[in-house]
């Protein structure tokens, strides 16, 4: 067996040995345990779910030090973002309790019996359950926040799944303590064992997917990680939903007026965006269009120094510094300017880096220049300014779609522009932003984290509540005795909001749920 | 070029030629015109949309008799299937505008700025947007229903996303003449010319689901069908939602109480539901669950008393009767009982068939024996009733999964039966009946026509008010300018619910979408 081992980037050199990598065996008693108690984690119901990502919730906020300590080691991340991102992650438990808490993800509906123009209709009752098993795979660059204790995990635990998760490489120390947090959490709930499991290993990964006991997966990760799990899900004889978000350049757009009113600003805040978490986020934004002009300029000039401002960067793991290190070399051949960050010369030990800028014509850009890189470098796409639609169209024409566009527009006067802008920008995205940058992904009721291929591959999104639909499947009752019903479907329920005859109900007021402040307690 | 000939079920007769089978030129200028088209049907918005549809059932509606009667010639249904089914497809198109109006379908939702505990938040507001063109493949067994005037069709327009068919080569002149009934009133009204579509011929059917242009596919149809599509869709650059409804048995299970108060009527009452269609139906019930005991004894032989009353049946075309004469042969050699209607004996010409009625005993269950059969036939497998559970839930698990499943339970103190059942059939079904039969599937809100492989590979429902879903995808706007929003995010929009702040809100009274009356007018 092989022993699942960390490094350590700061020195590139190795961690203790966490775990040995899961047998096929293994997982698959995880697999059949998982599917055994499916149905006892659905029957625990809404509330009790809630109180169980609650309790899950404090659990990992007792151990906050010492799950950021050990993701310290493994992530080399510095520890006011490690503890931002453990924030966020207890933050979406306790979210996910309140979405349960409220209800509505049910999509309870109830059309009595009546007559119809087709002739007489049954009485039917649908809501949304759980579709069973799901394994999660987390991401290397949120070790908390999209990894065991992340979005995907809360969501299919909320959504009444039993979840079977695969711990990154990269940090499988975080994970396995995580994991040992959450489950522990759930023991000491009294959740059912098969609740949770983990799994270890390249094999142990895709041994899980194939499993016939696994009914959807959720992934964050690389084009290549999600196609060579896609397709073991293509060859399975059951095929099952592929949540796999995947690959984003998020261009941003600056037009004229915005460029003219806040070139500096928006030229310092970009590196600020492209360089956070030393550029590994996948709301990175990779790639800038600039006007060609003087305000154009001012605004490369700006970006410029404040990157020589920029100290080396310290990057996840080898993958990422190797493929980075390429990637930008290949950049400087081809565009016109290039800019590295000279505060300090990246150690010649551990995975640090020098961020970097370079700039190209729109007549240079292709997909092949500008793609996904991990790591701090954007790319500036000079356009020209008399044409400021068409060029934008025609450089989005030319790369890949994105989880999210970003419009830079002026104060004022520029409503139309900005108008036509977003109808360009929105078919190569699933979040458009206006005036800010795309890094930063607030967990909350509105929130999309999806978008079109390769951004990911599914018509949900991995953030916020909507999230939970990505594990639910509809199960409609037909004339069902009131005593065989699930209880948000019964005649005399009513916390809950439900569509009856057509009409949206919502609770009423005596007997409403949780009150939101006990919801996020 | 190929001829595209339907056939004469009675007679197996050609009729005459309907199209040319479509170049891969012509499917290729079909899906470019839907998606140069796609923005402006969208932008029609919901009102115009609804009106749109109402203006389709209305035009379908006139031109009633004309569809009647190519269909009569193309499928050998019998008038009063094939009204009964017209008014069913209009009735969808005007449930689905009333779905419009509603508004709910687009799930939207408004978190303005604030404060979280992971700092602050920018305004965030989502909705669903449509995914762009979609391939709709028609069924043989609905001429209308499930085809071009079908829900695919309807929710798919009702969303915003212009639809190009493929014909079905069993009924392709009905398909033919509903396709130009649509695109008048389309074009009647107003609508982009890209808005529809057709294609004929198996490789125009192929082409369709490769182009690049096109976002999803709807299927109603056979699994091996499916299953070739689904190969094309996962050899796409570009993965796209596929949404099959493919392949269901239906198990129906009659508890001894069941049995003891109804064995008469629930045997007749089969007969009727397994031949209805000519038994062509994917909720046809096609294994029934019967104990073995004197009640069941009754039951079997009231259902054999009905198939020898009933007259031979007709079939769609001649796979269909190819194959239902080679399984039902099959299935005689490996069953004790086997009855077959005797009031006639089918007619040598045509796709005339004898319906059947099959009886095994439950231990001599298993998938090869009982899998869909297209044709008037069902398969009564007889349990022990002293553990009807563990019997049921051996039998299912013998099984491959449905869109259906149906408990037949006693009038009284079989409540806690009727619940343990429903939990061993919940995983095995999208829709769970009692006392009924699952041919007849209504439109409404809380209809779920759906469920676990290989009944579908989708977690969505075909037939309902929620099928729109699948058409539909998220996007979420950070920090928009009032005035680049779709009217129904803006802040002063009060016409639909939405979910703000996190609390569900309904429309204010006075400002009201049009009334349910003029829904459906």
């Amino acid at each position: 067996m092989t022993a699942i081992t960390g490094t350590d980037p700061r020195t590139a050199g190795p961690l203790e040995p966490t775990a040995q990598a899961s047998s096929t065996d293994h997982v698959a008693e995880l697999a059949g345990r998982a599917a055994h108690d499916a149905f006892a984690l659905e029957n625990l119901g809404r509330e009790r779910r809630a109180d169980l990502l609650d309790a899950m919730a404090a659990a990992v906020e007792r151990r906050r030090d010492d799950v950021i300590e050990i993701a310290s080691r493994e992530t080399g991340f510095a520890d006011a973002k490690l503890n931002g991102e453990l924030t966020r992650a207890v933050f979406q438990l306790r979210f996910f309790a309140a979405v349960l808490r409220e209800g509505s993800y049910l999509e309870a509906i109830i059309d009595r019996a009546g007559d119809t123009p087709m002739g007489p209709r049954p009485d039917l009752r649908r809501l949304l359950v759980p579709i069973g098993p799901v394994a999660v795979f987390g991401a290397s660059n949120f070790p908390f926040a999209f990894s065991v204790l992340g979005g995907d995990t809360a969501s299919a635990l909320a959504a009444g799944c039993p979840v079977i998760l695969k711990a990154h490489d990269s940090h499988p120390g975080t994970s396995k303590l995580s994991y040992d947090i959450l489950s522990e959490a759930a023991e000491a709930f009294g959740a059912p064992s098969g609740t949770l499991g983990i799994v270890y290993g390249l094999q142990g990964g895709a041994d899980l997917v194939a499993h016939s006991a696994i009914r959807a997966v959720g992934f964050t990760g690389s084009l290549n990680g999600g196609q060579a799990l896609l397709d073991i899900v293509n060859g399975r004889d059951e095929p099952i939903p592929f949540y796999g978000e995947l690959s984003s350049i998020n261009p941003v757009i600056v037009t004229p007026a915005a460029a003219s009113e806040r070139a500096e600003q928006i030229g310092r805040d970009l590196v600020a965006s492209f360089t956070t978490g030393a550029g590994q986020l996948c709301t990175k934004p990779g790639v800038v269009l600039v006007p060609r002009s003087a305000d154009g300029d001012r605004l490369v000039d700006a970006a410029t120094a404040a990157l020589t401002e920029t100290a080396p960067q310290l990057l996840l793991n080898e993958r990422i510094y190797s493929s980075y290190t390429a990637e930008t070399a290949q950049l400087r051949q081809r565009c016109q300017v290039a800019t590295f960050d000279a505060a300090a010369s990246a150690p010649a030990s551990g995975f640090y880096v020098d961020a970097a800028l370079f700039e190209v014509d729109l007549a240079h850009l292709d997909g092949d220049l500008v793609r996904e890189i991990f790591g701090p470098v954007s790319v500036i796409v000079r356009y020209d300014a008399e044409q400021v639609v068409d060029q934008v169209a025609s450089a989005l024409h030319r790369l890949p779609r994105s989880l999210t566009a970003t419009v830079h527009h002026g104060s004022t006067a520029d409503e139309d522009l900005t108008g036509r802008l977003t109808a360009v920008v929105r078919e190569t995205a699933g979040r458009i932003l206006y005036n800010g940058f795309p890094t930063g992904v607030a967990v909350s009721w509105a929130q999309n984290h999806g978008g079109p291929w390769p951004s990911t591959n599914s018509l949900h999104t991995s953030v916020g509540a909507t999230a939970i639909r990505r594990f639910l499947r509809p199960l409609t009752f037909q004339n069902a005795p009131e005593s065989v019903l699930p209880q948000e479907l019964r005649s005399d329920f009513e916390r809950i909001p439900r569509r009856i005859g057509g009409v949206l109900t919502l609770p009423s007021a005596d007997t409403g749920t949780s009150a939101p402040a006990s919801a996020t307690r």
